[in-house]
């Protein structure tokens, strides 16, 4: 039996984008964002209604497949809810299909909408940060985006197999406050879908170490030594295969990394994202700006936040 | 043209054992546990004497093929210094071929009375920890083991290349106070040449993802959030392959893990370690005991030290 949630109620949602993988932490190191999608919604009479301005604005569907929506309808039926009607706002900043986690950000909007929801009308508690990170992980198939949306800040993340279902965890890290962060946002956009597809099954084991030793690096360098981000950040399990269908992004990762600063291709890419405590040499910020790529100052974000 | 040392000078070192891999972090993460190799080293009108008492005894060679005289001399190389002749006396604590990295001790302890010869004459500067780091690891050919016995507590270690040579790094972690060490050390010997022949040369991407998060989470678990050693433990790159020549290790291991406890084989085996900060079942206690293993508590080691 599924509690009905009474009309009339709203919550506004803000969530981070997100950057995952960080060179080394292939699936499983992440980092906020200081780019937000906001989502406002209702609870109505009946129907879902959906409007999108920004990005996405007229090229995502306004019915029950929008990602929000489905992820909306996802939580309330985990929390053993439901609503007669929705009205939903999405106001999005976060780019598709740039490596910046708008998909993530998209699913723990939903959620987190769906957990306000259900605390505001008091029928039950909402999501702990925990069930968020699972539910979005859900949908995602690994928590890294999922994870760095919902704690902010950067992440580590993991997923256990238990009783035969993946469970997707995450601990926060608190970074170091010398470390900044560039991001370069090309105009085009890339399929995760098909990048991941250029990845081989089987890697070479000394790959495997490499990264492995890098991403347990990665936690020092993000939290206590920033002077070991370009050794944290070297990748040799996903960046070059799926070279072949990012040139520009791998010429300017590869210009970044020449000259000792910390670059690594964010998410499945296009964008490149450069962590940094010295202000990044002009000749690079020119080549990538000749190449199509804006050029970024962020900041790391907090987690979702929900009234 | 080499420096040479005066005649009697002494130094006395005392270097910490150390365990490997930590379960997910093969070839990365290392511990520095309380057994300790003793070296004194005098420098002496000509020749070289080395007198071995406890490990080894009996068992070790006693001319220059000896590991800590090897070492020993390649650091007074490595430093443009030479010795008439050496009086070398090891009091050895750490067991040989138990996966507790004697190995690397003792190249650290001679590359450390070198270093200490050295400073003590006035001759030049002793060796940095990062130089000992290099030149030990470059005897064992991955920094894990070496570092830990440089650096105490436990460490991050990665291998990078820089004009066609390895290149060995390493940092050290503050570890969480609440977290324990207890060892299970068996009567029997293993030989890390002959396991490491049982890794294969390519492996899963599924795994290789499975161990980077893992080492990543290491960090987290070993230095702020003990809950999290478990899962950071979990290793699917070097412990399985290993697993047919060492049953009785493996049953350690999964006795212990299955009853939640972070176990993992230390090195290359033949112990095993377990980090906690609960006590730890009497019944695993009991079964590691009928198959031959002694149990030790341990106490995180700090650095070499050299007076």
């Amino acid at each position: 039996m599924y509690s009905v949630l009474p009309q009339g109620i709203t919550v506004e949602t803000r969530v981070p984008a997100s950057s995952a993988n960080l060179g080394a932490g292939f699936d499983c190191l992440g980092l906020a964002l200081d780019v937000y999608d906001d989502l406002t919604v209702s609870t109505a009479e009946s129907g879902v209604r959906v409007l999108v301005t920004g990005e996405g604005e007229g090229a995502v569907p306004l019915d029950d497949t929008h990602l929000v929506v489905r992820a909306l309808l996802r939580g309330l039926e985990a929390g053993g809810v439901t609503a007669p009607g929705l009205d939903i706002l999405c106001t999005n900043a976060i780019p598709h299909s740039r490596g910046l986690g708008s998909s993530a950000a998209a699913v723990v909007s939903g959620l987190a909408a769906a957990s306000g929801l259900m605390a505001k009308s008091g029928v039950r508690a909402g999501f702990s940060a925990d069930e968020l990170i699972q539910l979005a992980s859900e949908f995602e198939g690994h928590p890294d985006n999922a994870a760095a949306s919902v704690l902010g800040s950067a992440i580590v993340s993991w997923t256990d197999v238990v009783d035969g279902r993946p469970r997707y965890q995450a601990r926060r890290l608190e970074v170091h406050p010398a470390i900044r962060v560039t991001g370069f946002v090309p105009g085009t956009e890339s399929s995760t879908a098909l990048t991941r597809g250029l990845l081989p099954d089987a890697v070479p084991r000394a790959d495997a170490v490499h990264n492995l030793s890098r991403s347990a690096l990665a936690v020092v360098a993000l939290t206590s030594d920033p002077s070991c981000l370009p050794a944290a950040t070297s990748d040799r399990l996903h960046q070059n295969y799926r070279a072949p269908v990012l040139p520009e992004t791998t010429r300017v990762v590869a210009e970044l990394r020449g000259r000792g600063v910390a670059a690594f291709v964010s998410g499945a890419g296009p964008s490149v994202m450069a962590l940094h405590d010295q202000p990044l040499p002009e000749q690079s910020l020119v080549m990538a700006s000749d190449l199509g790529f804006r050029v970024h100052d962020l900041t790391i974000a907090g987690p979702v936040s929900v009234r």
